[in-house]
């Protein structure tokens, strides 16, 4: 299954309309698959917070300008994950 | 340096509110400066997404309910990186 970005963030913004609508077990459900896709495509934890980011600004465009900021923030905090994540997988690699 | 939950929402606090006031190279040094302390502590990436929930609910108790719901679900899909991150550990544990 080919995942571009912008598949990545329909994808994300279907799951959250459902999460919020109903907080039910369907959208943890829905959670959990896509956090695998998003390992098996080795998107790194900060471009998932930048696609957060992406569906929060398109389906609340009047959302306060430091919330969006916000996010960038924790974008930044967590690239130090992704090279952690990075160093997890060249390890596992050089292990097969 | 011993940090409980609380002196990280402190500190995150501090970081944002340096990081939203002037987004200059300072916030993003200390924002690189905290990922480590995160790191060294051995704190999951879905850790760090609550901090950001707790620390945003606290700076913006008028933010829609919409968007602090929105990040349980990035904490969500974020679990699956802490899986990947504890695997990384253990892995690099074993090869010491």
């Amino acid at each position: 299954m080919e995942q571009t970005v912008q598949n990545l963030e329909e994808t994300y913004k279907s799951i959250l309309r459902t999460f919020l609508n109903r907080k039910s077990e369907q959208g943890l459900y829905e959670a959990q698959q896509f956090s695998k896709v998003l390992l098996e495509h080795q998107i790194s934890p900060e471009e998932l917070v930048s696609i957060h980011r992406a569906v929060i600004e398109e389906l609340y465009p009047s959302v306060p300008v430091e919330i969006v900021d916000s996010l960038d923030l924790l974008l930044e905090v967590m690239m130090g994950y992704g090279l952690a994540y990075r160093e997890h997988q060249s390890l596992r690699d050089r292990q097969i």
